[in-house]
């Protein structure tokens, strides 16, 4: 049972207040936990979802009907979901062959003439349209209610963000603006369009050369942006820059341009072009991989001094110190994210966020450790994960599974395969080894990073839900691969760094258009956790130059600034298996 | 250059028939290849495709304007369609990361206000909204003609068929109808609608337990059903049955039926019905396939003796006695699909079909010969492809391949994975090992399989363009498994077995929702044809243990039937590896 308060009840009330729902009275209230943006991670401005049930995960969709309040989240949430859902609260799992679609849901549960209202803003268009179309149907009305009912009902609402926008140079980010949105109106006109409405923010951003502070860890500004044959017009907080032309705001001609008989509905063609960095990007991306490489010895040499010498280090002081070792180098910005750093069972929640009191947990020498975190630097963004036991013997079963974790990410990244497939082809190769003994894990194998933008990227990732057509994987872009394994009873494991995707050169076939994957993160793997005798021979000597180039890379910079003992500790730890 | 003809200019005159095309003039026509049912394979009397092309593949969707003639395909029949296509016509590849879509082409290659026109029976209901929609965007009118247009130039047509159909007992299809219309009854009043129209054909015999033969090697009849919650009619034609109720058939009903605002548009609830198949079915699958391991070895004996005699067979007298085997077979009803047979170059084409002229190149000793091929039986349905080559000490070359396909095959084979995932998720295992040279196949890896039914069924299969959520593969289908390797210049390989689902046992997390392959097909694989070296222990011992199966299996039925001299065959081509 979750915690009790009358928030629901409260909530509940506004279903009958005609002058918000817009009719007598709605049956249910629809809340994806999102902004106006679409954004994946949100402001606490703007997390409604939080607030009203408790949960703090990153996906959620809820229905809120006058008896029920679900909430669907996918695997990588489900033991949160159980912990956080406040008293009133249901969880819908996703993901699963049973699983059942939140409008399906609707459909199956409310009789005609019902109405269901929503926030119109909180959904893309197509996913708007999808919705009113699909209970149409059935005769249940869709009804755009006046703002968003939760802000009715929400006191202590955090404010919203006026963090200053700043501007990247051309030697920062390679492209200017000007031929980013060249390449835009190119687009336009092959798909016969006069114009396009940008609202997602990482698009924006990239388009402009912009950076912002607006939502934590992705360093994005709120902002919508309009582009036509021959204007450009942004629509942002006059706060938030100083020497930018800034049209009026109406919003009759945002939703004129959405109106339905003009709109040509498709992907972005931003994402794509996002998508592939140029050489500076890349070059960017791989020399703060090398610091963010440091940052991360830095903080395991620290972390194995406490534990040998048996002082008890808390999740929450891990992080900290982590963040502060990360800070500390050249053109740092902030975190990509809240550091997830979690002992034990806290390791097997996949986006678990050590709190005030789980925090205070402590990492022992019996512990399985597991630290995924991340950074924004002015010349790119890391995310990295590694799983860690100082144990003398570390227990069989554990070792066997970081071992199929470890065969799944190798097998992944020493995979070739042709250019523009999409990612959810190739995500089986990190589950095959857990399949065989009936094992899997509720998350993706790995997403896109962005450079100095976020650390989830669009269009391509490896997963299984994306059955779109436009995830193609090209050269250029960054993904992580990050398979993992979790034993809520026990703890989790997940072994995860970035890669470049490049050409796989000199095939016998003397094919052209293949690629494979480069590592960019840096940062050894522990190796008395592994079982030797899983890996294949060719997994081996994956790991050793894998090994080797950390040491070559990151080895230089510590020697460089004065980090003798974390060299000697790196040298050791990059031995061949 | 292909074939000249005046056809295409016959046809173009037509573009300006007003009362054909609704309007003063069309700037183009969109004819897929398909038939009313949305048929895969459909019937001469509606090839209209080939008759205008001389394309036959399977699939094709053809867009012809007043000076251009284009034609979509797939990696199966590149080839094929580059000899095929007469003068004037202009082959369009699918499936390669630049392909683009025809509508997409229609979008790009078209003014506003340029009217196209299209045969609506031709087009699935989504398909059609699809089309119409896209157009409209960029201001394309979508006409639909009077009749499908090619019908009016289409000298010698083939006639309608108008043969009879069969009634399966109890005890044949182990359902009854009556429980199967209640089945669907169910779905509709879970998706709140009072009825439901179906079209294809396979779904139709499944759920009447009836047979036709309206299409070659599909024993499927032409029809329309329609289930409501208290009735069911049936439109078909009257000189195909005897004692069933016929209403009138009137088009305003459909047509009503398939009115915007009160369809819901979704794949068939039959489809996963009809996939996996209940204990008589799945029993009838084991039995023919045995009848049919028994005539695909006699075939290999026959085929054996005449090439150590040095008696040239051709590709044509091959298929044709492989024919006469496979139906001195209890239960035999026909080909599955026309046979594949196929040497050298041939082979390198997927869906190559010996024709009058080609058919006459001979299996010889050094010859590649491969042959797909398949039966229906009163009590299921069958599809084998087997690679073969008599040559005493084969290329090394080409050992290679075969034993890359073969290690796709036995990898896919012996995969294990959780219940209800899409066929998309596991199309890579058969990939794997041939792009780590740079290599690939042009089609998908396996295919639904019917009972006494279509050789390709849908919803599940293994292929990398199935993007659907409805393609789940569940306990109970019946899938092929069917890599392979082309190389245009010199030969084909392809390993193909149909598989049961079931269930994977004694798993060590205890998963009770693990699926995985069982064989139906037992047909010996030509083992002086594999390089030993390139397979694991792991894939060995699974080929082991399949010849051993084969050798248990179709043996005692050799035996039954006299076939001596195939039982030694056979126990010689079953030892281990």
């Amino acid at each position: 049972m979750g915690i009790k308060t009358d928030k629901l009840e409260r909530f509940r009330v506004l279903f009958s207040e005609k002058s918000l729902v817009n009719c007598a009275s709605i049956e249910a209230y629809v809340l994806p936990s999102t902004d106006a943006h679409q954004s994946e991670y949100i402001s606490e401005h703007d997390f409604r979802v939080k607030f009203l049930s408790g949960f703090s995960g990153s996906n959620a969709f809820t229905i809120i009907t006058k008896s029920d309040a679900l909430l669907w989240t996918d695997g990588r949430y489900f033991v949160q979901a159980d912990e956080q859902l406040e008293d009133g609260w249901k969880l819908m799992k996703q993901g699963l062959p049973e699983s059942t679609d939140p409008v399906d849901w609707l459909v199956e549960n409310f009789p005609a003439n019902t109405n269901v209202g929503f926030d119109p803003q909180l959904f893309g268009y197509a996913a708007g349209v999808s919705l009113v179309e699909k209970l149409k149907k059935v005769r249940i009305n869709a009804i755009c209610s006046e703002g968003n009912l939760v802000d009715r009902v929400w006191q202590d609402r955090p404010a919203a963000s006026d963090a200053p926008v700043l501007t990247l140079s051309l030697e920062e980010c390679g492209e200017l603006s000007s031929d980013k949105i060249k390449r835009v109106r190119d687009s336009l006109q092959k798909k016969k369009c006069d114009s396009i409405v940008f609202t997602a923010l990482d698009d924006i951003a990239w388009l402009l050369n912009i950076r912002g502070a607006d939502i934590s860890f992705n360093p994005v500004a709120f902002a919508v942006l309009v582009v036509t044959l021959d204007e450009v017009a942004l629509f942002i907080d006059q706060k938030k820059v100083s020497d930018m032309w800034i049209p009026d705001v109406t919003n009759y001609f945002l939703g004129s341009l959405i109106n339905k008989d003009n709109a040509y509905v498709a992907m972005s063609p931003v994402q794509p072009m996002k998508g592939v960095k140029n050489a500076v990007e890349l070059q960017g991306m791989r020399n703060c991989h090398i610091r963010d490489g440091a940052a991360h010895v830095q903080f395991l040499v620290w972390l194995k001094k406490n534990i040998d010498a048996g002082k008890a280090v808390s999740e929450l002081e891990a992080a900290d110190y982590f963040e502060k070792l990360r800070s500390q180098r050249e053109k740092f910005v902030s975190l990509s994210f809240d550091t997830i750093s979690a002992v034990d069972t806290h390791s097997s929640l996949p986006h678990y966020k050590p709190g005030p009191d789980s925090g205070k947990r402590v990492i022992v020498k019996d512990s399985v450790y597991l630290v995924d975190s991340g950074g924004q630097y002015r010349d790119g963004t890391t995310d990295v994960t590694r799983t860690l036991c100082a144990k003398d013997h570390p227990d069989p079963d554990f070792k066997k599974m970081f071992t199929l974790v470890l065969k799944g990410h190798i097998d992944t990244a020493m995979l070739k395969f042709p250019s523009g497939i999409n990612g959810i082809r190739i995500d089986v190769i990190a589950r095959k080894c857990l399949w065989d003994d009936g094992y899997d894990f509720g998350h993706g194998v790995g997403h896109g990073v962005g450079h100095f933008l976020n650390v989830h990227e669009g269009p391509a990732g490896i997963a299984y839900r994306t059955y779109k057509d436009e995830g193609k994987i090209m050269k250029g872009y960054i993904l992580t691969i990050e398979p993992g394994y979790y034993d809520p009873s026990r703890w989790g494991i997940r072994i995860e760094n970035c890669y470049e995707v490049v050409e796989a050169k000199n095939l016998k076939s003397g094919a052209a258009n293949y690629l494979t994957f480069s590592p960019l993160t840096f940062v050894p793997i522990q190796k008395n956790l592994i079982e030797r005798s899983l890996l294949t021979p060719e997994e081996v000597s994956w790991l050793n130059v894998y090994h080797a180039d950390c040491l070559e890379k990151v080895g230089p910079y510590l020697l460089a600034h004065n980090m003798d003992e974390e060299h000697e500790w790196l040298k050791e730890a990059c031995t061949p298996l």
